[in-house]
């Protein structure tokens, strides 16, 4: 079906907002059946809701808990089950690293090896940041196997991303962490003869690693995994003649964006700031997402109020965000978080669509998980709200004579 | 999911009817939230809600605004994605041209050439549909090309139908129009080697019309552009065991109808001859497609009065239509032409499914885009709606033991 899309896609003037409250979609707690939408004042949120049309959206499928790299791509209008974004990918991306085409990415852990050379601690007692930084810097003096740069870099605590540039690389190489202590690490082991030179290169750096950080008491090893390249994932411009512009402040998401061609001026932390951000770079601009992570920390917190909290906050500064105008807004999620789960959930997320005189504008009055199970969008994979909007947008010519 | 509907069906004596009020779907308007659907007075059709079940269909799929062809494909129980019908097929069958299996067709107007051969007008002025008449004739007394057969067919104005008949044709050849004045025609150009030979003889054919047309003022060039055959689509009677027969005026739709197998008694334009035909046409056949065309034309023309008021006159007929008895009856759209688009759109189409105690009767009790929000049958794609009568028919088997 997004085939057709593609093919009928066509630019025009008129604008796209996505405003999407990560992990935003939840399940009624047993006390008052509220969810933290439900229970928000959102008066703004109600108005959009009135005048436009709700539903329902699954980001992978029904009963599908997606990470953070599905949810997004189903917001963008593709299938996540045809695109992966491996580990190692998203460990880069998340750290703003700019992965380049043919770059191989892995997270890694630091480990603690005992004499004998076999792991005691997987994650080498949770260093903490500060400590891992210093062991990287230690890493970058190290010199880079022929025919490869190695970048190594910083995530948190014991975690990291090595990547590794250089001509004729190939990603598929197992892991070397096996996934329990008492054993040693696992050789690099290339998947495909292709691959056989890359494991070579890493299998290089990580003895010089192991070298390098012998005398250290609790991270004097590296457990690599989830090698993969970026995915040749075709443009929102190439695919829906877009000029996107992506609003986060945090790398991931950002990079998940960068991933699908879009423009990412800076965006700072505060809420206030970050829709500021939107109206400066509205020009040049036809495909704005917007994207306020903090509702999903309140869900994995388990923490309700804080999430009510942040939404009542975005209703709050809604007009703001959409004073400079735009044709068609969605207000939606990348996946639910519910409170009671502390992580994300399979559970379809709450959508509106608002554009007037495109859209049908059905009886939802409100805009809550509730509420929009009786909207006239229905129930659908998350890709199709890309489609919806676009149409809403005028951007799909007629299919067919 | 088709392909299961298609191993199970089998036939039987219980009939179908499919009553389609073309382009029917609207969008609520924004003084009293109501559409010409549900602003009519519609006795008949709420009595058939009622009973039965609702829901709405998307032609192609959410987003997708579909032409006539993708719409009634879907109606017929046929991915629209699938096959596609061509310009040129459109046009022939869109004014009775019995197209048969290898014939090349393509649409074409009649335009302008300055004294250096160059596009002055792409429609020529927009003769009228009588000067068509006279100069086609004069094009019917050319001998056709060596090899083939050529029928030159009025469509209206300055627009008609190229037809080549004869063996070994092949439809790959790109369109003459360069969609711009102050150009010459384009050559016609092979797309595929095996379309050479038919290249050749629709070059012959064109040049000898630029000589016969050459004293004209007005219309002394052509232009021809949706080179297509006729696509290779399973009959309803090989996919659903059915013996179906269309009843509409309009030859676009009795072209669709053929194209899927239906039988195409002569129908009279008015609507009560109309439905009279139904019950003409009654014996050995189980699927009765009923074409209302009026709706659309309405919509087209953004008159909500006139789009309601015939309506409200299918209504009143309705009780004379449903009298000869059908076990069946479904009353939807082949898509959405909002009064305030003026224009085909993506909008899902309202549909009712009657069948006494086969299908699930919900609570809708009226029969207006709004109500079918809640009905039974959802949201779907609209192929699907064939599978749900077919199964109200007890015309499919259980699928697996």
């Amino acid at each position: 079906m997004m085939r057709i899309v593609e093919r009928q896609a066509e630019q025009t003037a008129t604008r796209i907002l996505f405003l999407v409250m990560d992990g935003l979609g939840d399940i009624p707690r047993a006390d008052d059946g509220l969810t933290p939408l439900a229970a928000a004042r959102r008066p703004n949120l109600d108005r959009l809701a009135r005048e436009g049309c709700c539903g329902r959206f699954d980001p992978v499928g029904p009963g599908i808990t997606p990470g953070s790299g599905p949810g997004h791509l189903g917001l963008f209008g593709y299938d996540p089950t045809e695109y992966e974004i491996g580990r190692g990918v998203l460990s880069a991306v998340g750290i703003d690293f700019e992965l380049q085409p043919g770059d191989v990415a892995a997270r890694f852990n630091f480990c603690t090896l005992d004499g004998a050379g076999d792991i005691s601690d997987r994650r080498a007692g949770r260093i903490s940041t500060e400590e891992n930084r210093r062991l990287v810097a230690r890493l970058r003096e190290l010199p880079s196997p022929p025919g490869a740069t190695i970048f190594v870099e910083t995530e948190a605590e014991h975690r990291g991303a090595l990547i590794v540039r250089g001509p004729g690389l190939c990603h598929r190489l197992a892991d070397t962490d096996p996934q329990r202590t008492g054993a040693p690490p696992l050789p690099v082991r290339a998947l495909d003869a292709a691959a056989e030179p890359t494991a070579r290169i890493v299998t290089t750096f990580v003895a010089e690693a192991r070298t390098a950080l012998s005398g250290e008491p609790k991270a004097n090893g590296m457990l690599l995994r989830g090698f993969d390249s970026l995915p040749e994932i075709p443009s929102l411009q190439e695919r829906f003649r877009l000029r996107p512009v992506c609003i986060a402040t945090y790398p991931m998401y950002r990079g998940l964006a960068r991933l699908v061609g879009m423009e990412l001026p800076p965006a700072p932390p505060t809420l206030a700031d970050l829709f500021a951000a939107v109206k400066a770079s509205r020009e040049g601009h036809d495909f704005f997402f917007v994207h306020v992570k903090y509702t999903d920390k309140a869900g994995e917190d388990g923490d309700f109020e804080r999430k009510r909290a942040v939404i009542e906050e975005v209703d709050r500064l809604l007009p703001g965000l959409l004073a400079p105008g735009f044709e068609v807004v969605a207000v939606t999620a990348d996946h639910s978080t519910p409170v009671a789960h502390k992580a994300h959930s399979w559970h379809p997320v709450p959508a509106l669509l608002w554009a007037p005189g495109r859209v049908f504008r059905d009886a939802v009055a409100t805009f809550s998980e509730s509420a929009c199970v009786s909207g006239a969008l229905g129930r659908m994979p998350l890709r199709f709200l890309m489609a919806e909007a676009l149409a809403a947008a005028g951007k799909l010519a007629k299919f067919g004579a």
